[in-house]
């Protein structure tokens, strides 16, 4: 709560945005999955807007929605993380590339090996948003008759991070002597193999690529379960976070920063951004008709169809154009169903226009004026509800180009965004201390 | 043997040179190994001199060498192949971008995504150099305790193959419609599931990415053994070969091309390039003096060293500067004594610079002026010893300029080298076809 205190902004990039009715918005590039030239322009504006990062989503599968939803929505398929942002790495100086991988489908020398390689070639930039992979679907991809249990999905996940952070200090920062003279290219005491043996993994190294450029890419998870906040508790230097309201916010931001004291971290080197989506207008009301024009292109029937499963009742039935009756209480999806009902009363919608709600983004979203976002991602940071946020656009180019034109300037204004980087690297910028090489100390 | 035939060039790039001694060279780029900067260079410089590929060789761990000679090498560590090759595809715009990719220790869902999106990246550049990885020290770092079997991986190899190509397959090419009027993104009915159930793999796909821009990326392969060729005639369209004589480039070229026709294949569509180390001199004098002042470079005590295991016989004991004298015959490891043998009577080499020869680059090499380069190259072309070569450069980057600047325009003089890219995928440029769509024949 100091008055330095400064947001931390990540963009949440789908290429078409992760709104399900944004490709049909007047102005939007529907076949960015594939435009290398939309991407770049993209990143390179917030990288004028001085983003501390551009961040890819993965999954390892076509994603497990209705056919009727699936068909109609651009997520299906697009860039794999690390070929894309090792291209956007050449477009960029100082923006962070935070790639997504998965520690159930992955083998941790690759893995690890990746992440150094794109660290070296965006000279100290990458981050690893570490995920389980949740979509069942994925595990038969990979071999596997069903998914690997949630659990075990975690205890794999906290072995695989010390292999990959144990092979990233294989070499020592001065191995690399390179004297002509002598004919020593490197010196052989200054590289570590690993020797890891564990329950899930046994991986012997040393991984043959130099330490990265910041020690370690900066470490960022996503996961909600008791595992995943325990999991980045004690690994994260980043946490992504869907809140719905600012209160839910406050709790997790005090759930996981509490429990850094007990494993000697410090509160600021983790970094909590909640994912929110942002409407700008230049009033408070058209950001509203904005949002509302964009869930009228949401497919209504299966939209409906999927409200339907939400509330756990059938509203087929009703008038989509009406207000939702009294809905009986059942057993089945008691969240959901709460959530639901809660935006109707609060937003006044029809049933329609919740469905549509509800299948466009149904997560926290900043809706509003300039001022008015201002305001609200200011009291996020002085309350402790968060450090920052990973934004999520609703259409693009349009809804990108008005968060970077018109917020990020009252932001700065107000002194709670930067105007300049701080530093080259990502760990610079979100004020991470570089990690020490456990077998070189010194 | 037409009059029109042309040669096809590969790089075989590693970022400071193949050859031990390299580093030392004078103006050579001791740092290049993370040195984006250079790399850019050299893969400008090759693709206005109008090369077809630029091909990043793989390993899996650190080169199973003595320790005297690993920690001489430059090669120890460098850029991973996928995240590099993304980032040069952003500085170029023709030549092609092969990555040396394992069957043995990859997911073949996790690879075939990798590679289509680097020919999406590349607008259709992508090739994969199918390996099965030799390097016994590479299984250390993946869970087993020991190597897998050559026949077993050369087994996997192919199912491997098998599945990444029908992963590549998952959707037609016109399966994505994005019709902003109806809000269908994409037709289910043009994406097809794999449901591969094989004996080493289970894959149901779909893969979540739309086709390559090359329908496939080109497939290289660099197998040498029974099994290696016979994956190379059903699969590759591209071999890398390392021959020691012209006579064992076409005893080569006969046999793989030879099982082409049982298989259905035509003969134009499988390029055999064999691996060459190039050296230019204005004379064929200069281009000796200048391979034997590098060879100079490779320590001559390891170099001693590893060419009495060659030998089967312990020759640390001769005066060095002396010639080599009568090497009794052994059971030992008969090809490389012979070949060195061969080497060192054929060229009339002391005991230290046969040593520092092989431990230098032991391979192909093809050392001369520009004319006696072209005479070389041109009597490969003309005799089915090849159809073109994956040239190696001495040091970098003067050995590259030296081939780019000298040689290149006497290819071009002569016709047997082109002038402009024929097109702008690597397919085009290579001559080959695009392959259809096992699920979407038309
Ligand atoms: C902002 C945000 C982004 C996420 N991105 C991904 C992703 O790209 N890939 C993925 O598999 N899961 C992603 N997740 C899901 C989480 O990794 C995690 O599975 C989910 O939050 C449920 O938590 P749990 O696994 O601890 O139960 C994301 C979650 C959030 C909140
Ligand atoms: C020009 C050339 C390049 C090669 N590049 C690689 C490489 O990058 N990585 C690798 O593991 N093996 C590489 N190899 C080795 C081959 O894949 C193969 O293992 C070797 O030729 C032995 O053949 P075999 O495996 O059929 O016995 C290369 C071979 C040649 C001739």
């Amino acid at each position: 709560m100091a008055a330095n205190r400064q947001l931390k902004l990540g963009a949440f990039m789908r290429p078409v945005s992760i709104h399900t009715g944004a490709w049909r918005y007047p102005g939007a590039r529907r076949d960015a999955n594939f435009s290398l030239e939309a991407l770049t322009e993209y990143i390179r504006k917030l990288e004028a807007a001085k983003f501390d990062a551009f961040f890819m989503a993965d999954h390892l599968a076509v994603l497990n929605m209705p056919i009727e939803a699936l068909r109609r929505s651009h997520t299906v398929t697009s860039f794999e993380p690390f070929t894309l942002l090792s291209a956007l790495a050449m477009v960029t100086s100082h923006i962070g590339l935070v790639a997504t991988a998965s520690t159930t489908f992955e083998q941790p020398f690759n893995l690890a090996r990746r992440f150094a390689s794109l660290d070296h070639i965006s000279s100290g930039r990458a981050g690893w948003n570490i995920v389980t992979t949740s979509n069942p679907d994925a595990a038969l991809n990979f071999g596997l008759d069903e998914h690997v249990s949630h659990a075990d999905r975690y205890a794999r996940a906290r072995e695989f991070y010390d292999v990959v952070t144990g092979l990233w200090d294989s070499f020592a920062d001065d191995a690399f002597i390179r004297d002509v003279e002598s004919g020593i290219y490197f010196d052989p005491d200054r590289m570590r193999p690993l020797n890891h043996k564990g329950p899930h993994y046994s991986v012997r190294g040393p991984l043959h690529i130099a330490r990265p450029v910041q020690g370690w890419p900066v470490i960022v998870q996503a996961g909600a379960s008791e595992p995943g906040r325990q999991l980045a508790a004690e690994t994260a230097e980043v946490v992504f976070v869907a809140p719905n309201t600012l209160d839910d916010g406050r709790r997790f931001y005090a759930d996981v920063k509490g429990r850094l004291a007990a494993l000697g971290r410090e509160r600021d080197h983790l970094k909590i951004l909640p994912g929110a989506f942002v409407v700008v207008g230049d009033t408070v009301e058209e950001a509203r008709a904005i949002r509302a024009r964009l869930d009228s292109l949401v497919h209504a029937e299966s939209a409906i169809a999927s409200l339907s499963i939400a509330l756990g009742h059938d509203v087929s039935g009703y008038d989509p154009d009406g207000y939702l009756p009294d809905i009986p209480d059942t057993e089945h999806s008691k969240s959901s169903r709460e959530r639901a009902l809660a935006i109707a009363e609060r937003e006044k919608l029809t049933i329609r226009q919740l469905a549509q709600r509800l299948g466009g983004y149904a997560g926290l979203a900043i809706v509003g004026s300039p001022q008015s976002i201002a305001d609200d991602m200011q009291e996020w940071l002085e309350t402790e509800g968060s450090d920052g946020f990973n934004l999520m656009f609703p259409y693009l180019p349009g809804g990108l180009d008005a968060f970077v034109g018109k917020v990020v300037p009252e932001l700065q204004r107000r002194g709670i965004f930067r105007t300049e980087y701080e530093g080259t690297t990502l760990r610079e910028n979100l004020g991470l201390p570089r990690p020490g090489n456990r077998f070189f100390p010194d």
